[in-house]
């Protein structure tokens, strides 16, 4: 029998052996496989990786157009506990958060006027506000908000899967993350290449919504419109609150994430790219709006209610097709899409923090391209994170929700009061238009994100808003600490120049032997004068024996035997270095040769003791001396 | 909700952490809580850890002693299926069980007057036999041997535990693998220290399995012999076969397993230590024979059967005493000294698995004793295959004990026929007794030993008739590496010395600051002339601007700078090492300078790229190059 957390501890252990394996073997043939091979630096910007609008389009909508999947089932599910009779508010709740989509495309058509090399809130933040902590709030909330992007998407996907096969809902949590650990690889190979192939899923899934919502009406004409199963329209239920209705919103508004992958992803259009992105964000916001109301108004005519077990997409669809295939071609594209949405996101979140690193508010390692050209630390740190998340949630969809969103409407606000203070600074053509524009957007998006905050503060939300501070403070500290260490090791090249000082080199012996006489070659071939072999015994009898051998080798250097009590090299070791320490006043230079076994196969380092870098590791934190490593590559 | 899978996680996490941790810093303060402060190898021969024999008794004996809680069980488990008339047959069983320990008994003793050092089945077959995989087989199948022991006793101490608590019984294997954790960490602290406290529980389980079966007997000389409950002795039941009784008989001689503890410890009595271990064995023969029977006979005139959920001693205990304190206090004894019985079993693997190592048939690591003088290498080895046996058999007792106990016996076979030919060779006072007693050992064991894997093969005997020839197959294979290694290392004293060569130095450089300039020192120190400085830039504009830099700096040596289309530092150096092979013949010896950054604090590591140590990892491995790291240990 094969249990699902035996599984997890199999995929976990797959996971960190592979990182091992590409943290050692940089030209390994396994990573070749999974990754590719690496790639030149210079085919970053070909223009044939660039893309035309209608290409782009399905591409980067995946995000925002796949979210259409729980939005309106996210909202409505706030409501159901009020009685069947809250089922309309549907309606009323998709056409706000239609609204609110129409007015964050416009302030983001805005933005690209501004910007037409792209950036997102982050750098429109940057460039008009002084103080750099908006700038982070901008980024942090973003970056918080696409790990849980990942974690929501995957598990919604495979919320869909498991409505179809409930066969699979034990493993929900386990499947996503293997999905996690795809994606970790897609994105690793990186992503310009695969770009194409991922275009038509989200076409697919497209289709298939407007289809589900024509066939809908066509059925609706033939009956003449009669309704079924519906409450009234405009009955108020008992215990309504405008908390609760506020609250159904803002989970409704969980439709609208990902609005901003298209103008960070301004660059990968083709010419001209400004234009391209305006007609891309309007085709978009149509067929968004288009089917989140026909959706919605399906899902209320049909009386359709939320189930844990099968989602109101996979219940509509069973409803005018069956279980049959037209069935099964939906759920799988919306599983597709969803995961095409993680996916995206990974981009968006590397390029995001390879940003702010280069700006020195992150850890450096999240600007090295890797092989493939993506953002390797990036993508690895997103999957990570995204996999606990999961892990913690259980790949509940609806538990992850609250958390959900608040962070990216925190960076639309920012983004948007940046644009306004923009046209009011720069002025130009129409500015006045595109400041009351941007002004209206961020005034809205500052409600949407404190009625967020307030509505779903004690199911979650609360943790965002600790989480984001921190990771600001984070953020500030590790610029500090950039800051004070370039101060450290700046120098003045006109004064400060290397020096040359007394070495005083030590080789470690085990015992007169091939490796050792290879260390000694190296030693002496460096110094002859002030040379020492160091002998490590535990016992009298083995040390006295090692001194006789020596000198029957003819003393090739000055030999130090020193006696361990606690069967450690490294103690008699520091003790000698502390002495010459002293006798030499700090300023000789410590020079400790190592030798080292190579075996041939990895697996007989098993059988050979790793001494040599235990204490390598040890000398080199706590002491300042310099260890030299001598391998000596053995052929059996 | 704490799921245990979740805290199996957590177990491992910390156990990989602590492990780590250890490597690491081997004067850190966790260790030195946990472990101990480190031991002098002077401690190890102190006259004042030996042991007199009466606290010798109970110290070794947990292992053979604890086994009377289940042992009857697990043969009466075997025939239960025949109905309740066949539970009779454990008196049979149990007597015959007694005659097998007798045997075996004389036998030990025997081998101690052979072998007045002590020294256990593989040292007798080593002294005796010629054929070393003789020797092999026995120190093998004891290893084994070892390992399930410390399975089977936790798990049967956790059933003890969870019979009288049924909630404890869903976190059973997490719990057991717990105990094992905490058995490393005491064994990692070292024995004899730790040893005298554990006589007492050992003493305690004793006198409550005596009190017991007395007071059983009381109560029946008051109610004046009356059976209750009890099939009549002597019906044969349908369907008993002899096999099935050989099976029960050969799962109820796991009770016999730990009796070689006492042979292989002769080094822990005080003088006259060959006496002491003598009357150890007899006193713990007699004990253990009245222990078995009368346990046996209240089993049997009490008619309690075996229950997955309640095992036959607790339902014993529940039957005279009810659920009260006595309950309690024999329940917990048991746990205590199964755990004791698994604890013991920690010396005997890791002092056999150091003496095979040390004869070059396992890896060499298993004969370095720690800082509390134990093998530490044997130690969490043991811990860590137990933990896999625990976490395989979901800590089941019964699913354990098919395996169980074949390779004790096999290793009991060869000693006492080695024990025989040395009678036959050496010969002294009463040998032909000795021999006598010693050929009929060696015939019982043997027929055991094939009873046992007849009887059980199918139920699971058979993966250790697979692992045990394996392991010879390794031990073999791993003196062969040793062999070879050592004939490819091994020089001639008189013509063989150490060579001076050309070195050429590179040195990495990123950059000019005060990391550089510390290295360039150590550098130029060493070698004025065959110095390089070597810079890989990812595009011209940086290599320009260094080489302007590095001209500006006054060229404190010859800098040569190389572009990296794929954006790693690995690819033009390995180039370059190449290039200076072939020019130079093979001739010099390459030298590689890398600085490194030694943050303050350990997770600073994150904010720098750690380049440095992969390249390093990679180049030993793979290239014939001496690789020396410059320290700058950063401040802030």
């Amino acid at each position: 029998m094969t249990h699902p957390s035996q599984i997890l501890e199999f995929i976990f252990a797959a996971i960190a052996l592979i990182a091992i394996w590409f943290s050692i073997t940089n030209f390994s043939s396994v990573k070749r496989i999974l990754i590719g091979r690496p790639m030149r630096t210079a085919e970053l910007n070909a223009q044939h990786n660039k893309l035309l609008w209608y290409i782009a389009l399905p591409i980067l909508s995946a995000d925002l157009y796949s979210s259409v999947s729980y939005g309106p089932e996210s909202g409505i599910t706030e409501l159901i506990n009020l009685g069947s009779e809250a089922k309309w508010y549907i309606i009323p709740i998709t056409i706000s958060t239609i609204i609110l989509l129409a007015i964050l495309i416009l302030s983001y058509i805005m933005g690209i006027l501004a910007y037409p090399n792209g950036g997102g809130a982050y750098a429109i933040a940057k460039d008009n506000f002084k103080q750099r902590w908006i700038s982070l709030v901008a980024s942090s909330s973003l970056l918080v908000d696409y790990i849980l992007t990942v974690a929501v998407s995957v598990s919604a996907a495979l919320e869909a899967v498991s409505s179809a096969y409930p066969v699979v809902a034990p493993y929900e949590t386990v499947l996503a993350i293997f999905c996690v650990f795809i994606l970790l690889i897609v994105n690793l190979r990186g992503v310009a290449e695969s770009a194409k192939i991922f275009a038509w899923p989200t076409l697919g899934f497209m289709a298939c919504m407007l289809i589900l919502i024509g066939f809908g009406f066509i059925d609706e004409v033939n009956h003449g419109f009669v309704q079924r199963a519906t409450p009234q329209f405009g009955t108020v239920p008992d215990g309504l609150t405008l908390l609760v209705l506020l609250k159904a919103f803002s989970s409704a508004c969980s439709a609208l994430t990902g609005i901003e992958t298209i103008s960070n992803a301004i660059p990968v259009f083709r010419e001209p790219q400004q234009k391209s992105a305006i007609k891309t964000y309007i085709a978009l916001g149509t067929i968004t709006s288009i089917t989140l109301l026909g959706f919605a108004y399906h899902l209320y005519v049909r009386g359709i209610s939320p189930d844990p077990h099968n989602t109101m997409l996979s219940q509509l669809t069973q409803y005018y097709f069956g279980h049959g295939i037209v069935y099964q071609i939906i759920i799988w594209f919306t599983f597709i899409v969803l995961i095409l949405a993680a996916n995206s996101t990974f981009t968006g979140f590397s390029q995001l923090a390879a940003i702010v690193a280069a700006d020195g508010y992150l850890p450096r390692g999240l600007t090295n391209r890797g092989d493939r050209l993506g953002y390797s630390n990036g993508i690895i740190a997103l999957a990570a994170t995204a996999s606990l998340l999961i892990l913690a949630f259980h790949a509940h969809t609806n538990a992850l929700i609250p958390l959900y969103a608040i962070g990216v409407f925190l960076s639309f606000t920012v983004a948007q009061f940046g644009l306004v203070k923009r046209w009011r600074r720069v002025k130009g053509s129409h500015w006045k238009m595109k400041f009351a524009i941007n002004t209206v957007g961020a005034f809205i998006t500052s409600i949407v994100a404190v009625i967020f905050a307030v509505t779903k503060f004690t199911s979650g939300a609360w943790v965002v808003l600790v989480v984001i501070p921190v990771f600001i403070l984070g953020s500030i500290y590790v610029q500090r600490h950039y800051k004070a260490v370039a101060a450290e090791l700046r120098i003045d090249l006109k004064t400060e120049h290397p020096e040359t000082n007394r070495v005083i080199t030590i080789v470690l012996v085990s015992g007169i032997h091939r490796v050792i006489i290879n260390t000694l070659s190296f030693a002496k071939s460096l110094d002859q004068e002030n040379l020492l072999a160091v002998y490590v015994g535990f016992d009298d009898e083995s040390m006295k024996k090692m001194e006789a051998k020596w000198e029957e080798w003819g003393t090739p250097c000055r030999l130090l035997t020193l006696k361990s009590k606690y069967r450690s090299i490294l103690e008699p070791l520091t003790r000698l270095i502390h002495i010459i320490e002293e006798k030499e006043q700090y300023k000789a230079q410590i020079h400790i040769i190592i030798p080292q076994f190579i075996p041939k196969k990895w697996w007989h380092n098993l059988l050979h003791n790793q001494t040599a870098l235990l204490l390598r590791l040890w000398l080199i934190r706590h002491k300042d001396v310099v260890i030299s490593t001598v391998p000596y590559h053995l052929k059996k």
